[in-house]
């Protein structure tokens, strides 16, 4: 057993309705008296409720997806005339992201209050986005100080985006079991959340106002960052990461679609995750879990993710989000530049094209590896 | 769902016969370059492996279980008078308290290197004995800025004091689920804990150079503070707290009597907190568990804990270590004064008289519960 795992501080305070109150707290013991409110304008009715029991200096909408260093430069700017020494962003990734644009240049601290399951608020990640090329960093200035979690505030998600956020989670968490960085607290912690998606996804897929499905995945994904943060980036964010930022293909349900493939195409090099994931996933949907007596350990995860995957009708091929064949060659060559050297199965010209084909089209994963037939 | 969950940064780095290594690149990322080395006259020989790339401008060995004010006092100028800018702790609880009883008052920086399963190192608590009452507070300066793990440092821990150090570390985990603030977070945390400690402690009992028993053991004691430090005390350190500040009993063979007892105590009144504990041991223990067939879940995890302690040839009996009859009254008062309101069994004068008898005596934990006969 040899690793090296940081944990970063952080402050949480989940509760459901609770939002306003736990707002107010935070900025008095934090001692801000100028707030930024960032939140586009799709989020200003949750954060209108968040941000109920304090004074807001100034409401920032300008959110865009992947952070445009543009919207970046905005924002800071706003912040700095406004001599703000808080920012509280409500809304999902990109709208913490752009929060984190800001504290990394600024230094001024976040109270992230999220609406989706992006996971973002519990990381030092930032990510920009220039000339077509996302870059990402790590770095604690932008690291929220407190995460406030009310599962109310996410009642406003559609079950389609609530799907895709909830399985882009699920992939922070799958990722993490074999990333640069993978240790065994990052795996405890990620099977809890991948335990806890698996449960509350499909109660928000059946009724999308069940606050105990809504709970437990924000819960499953305040997880998932964690484990991902500490446990880096493997191979399905690095492709995800190349299909956002030189594709502008949407976040959550680009992670939705190619996480089953990274599954199919890792999982038989790593049994030990595949259990684990098993397990999981298995733990969550309880007695509906369908028992695939005989399926070696890998076979077993992919075809429970695949059977969650079609409970949730979740997002199933990267054509329906504007990715053609055409583009599957640049993808190629960005991925292979950034696929981390620890990935479970070599990555290949040939079988990375494979896995970016078999998602575009939407074809069951298990194509991908003869042992998984 | 409702929890504040505070998580703490800290830099752990884990690995067998790197310890020298880490603590060196340690010192050099910290930027330290006067360092006060505290380790016991009996540590010193492990203080002196993993230190032996770095330069120590001062060794200290003073060091007396649960801190007396004198030898904090007598520490903390010697640090000062030698300007040390960097503590390197190398041993158990009181050898890492002693180094946080620096911190303290002067801010600075620890890494801490332990030999042993108390956990002290992953948490900001700090504690102080002053005319036989001791004194425990939180605060993040005390904080170790890094842990570094080697299980070989471990391998002059004697066999006996090797379980009672590793069951005070479940004893932090067991104690986590019900402290009084308990969240799912630190429950994931605790469960993974226990499960490690359960399979890494009988390793250890069988062969006590047995590396895989020790690592395990040791990530596992890592994992119990890390849950216990968010959690806060439950009654069972409480209870363990009065017993070694009041009564000078020794503190892991304190811990690893009393936790049995705490656990038929409250097991009943928190069937959840029972379960989960129960499934842990039974993952640590493997194929050997015992089947236990119609229990329900407190007295399954009763009979688990008990199985665990026979194994191990666990410390039965607070008589052993000094304890008496008479000390009963004195001990009941001031555990009544300190027992938390959200412990699940209701506290009372003659019940906790009870639970310190049968502890005292090492009657069978299962006496405390009509619901456990």
């Amino acid at each position: 057993m040899q690793f090296e795992h940081t944990t970063l501080g952080q402050r949480v305070l989940f509760g459901t309705g609770l939002a306003a109150e736990h707002v107010a707290a935070e900025t008095a013991r934090l001692g801000a008296t100028n707030i930024m409110c960032i939140a586009s304008e799709f989020e200003r009715e949750f954060a209108q409720i968040a941000l109920a029991q304090v004074q807001v200096a100034l409401w920032h909408t300008d959110v865009v997806q992947h952070v445009p260093i543009a919207n970046a430069v905005g924002a800071r700017q706003a912040a700095t005339d406004a001599h703000i020494d808080l920012i509280v962003c409500v809304g999902g990734g990109s709208t913490t992201g752009l929060a984190k644009a800001v504290a990394l240049t600024t230094g001024i601290p976040i109270i992230a209050v999220p609406t989706t399951y992006a996971g973002s608020e519990a990381t030092n990640v930032w990510g920009l986005t220039e000339e077509a090329t996302k870059t990402t960093g790590a770095d604690d200035k932008v690291l929220p100080a407190t995460v406030i979690y009310d599962a109310a505030l996410t009642l406003g998600l559609p079950v389609g985006l609530s799907v895709a956020s909830g399985l882009n989670a699920l992939a922070h968490c799958v990722d993490s079991l074999w990333a640069p960085r993978a240790d065994p607290i990052n795996a405890a912690l990620a099977a809890e959340g991948v335990r806890a998606l698996a449960q509350g996804l499909p109660l928000i897929h059946s009724d999308p106002t069940d606050i105990t499905g809504r709970e437990t995945a924000l819960y499953g994904a305040y997880l998932s960052a964690v484990a991902f943060a500490s446990a880096g980036s493997g191979l399905h964010h690095k492709i995800c990461h190349v299909l956002g930022g030189t594709f502008n293909m949407p976040h959550a349900e680009t992670h939705a679609t190619v996480l089953p493939y990274v599954l199919a195409f890792n999982a038989p090099s790593a049994p030990e995750a595949a259990s684990r994931l098993s397990a999981a996933i298995r733990a969550g949907l309880g007695a509906s879990a369908p028992a695939l007596d005989g399926l070696d350990a890998a076979a077993e995860a992919v075809a429970l993710l695949n059977e969650l995957r079609t409970r949730l009708d979740a997002p199933r091929a990267l054509a329906d989000y504007g990715f053609t064949t055409a583009d599957i060659p640049e993808a190629v060559s960005r991925i292979l530049k950034a696929a981390p050297a620890s990935n479970p199965t070599a990555v290949t010209e040939s079988n990375i094209a494979e896995l970016l084909g078999a998602a575009l089209a939407g074809t069951t994963p298990a194509v991908l590896s003869p042992a998984l037939a």
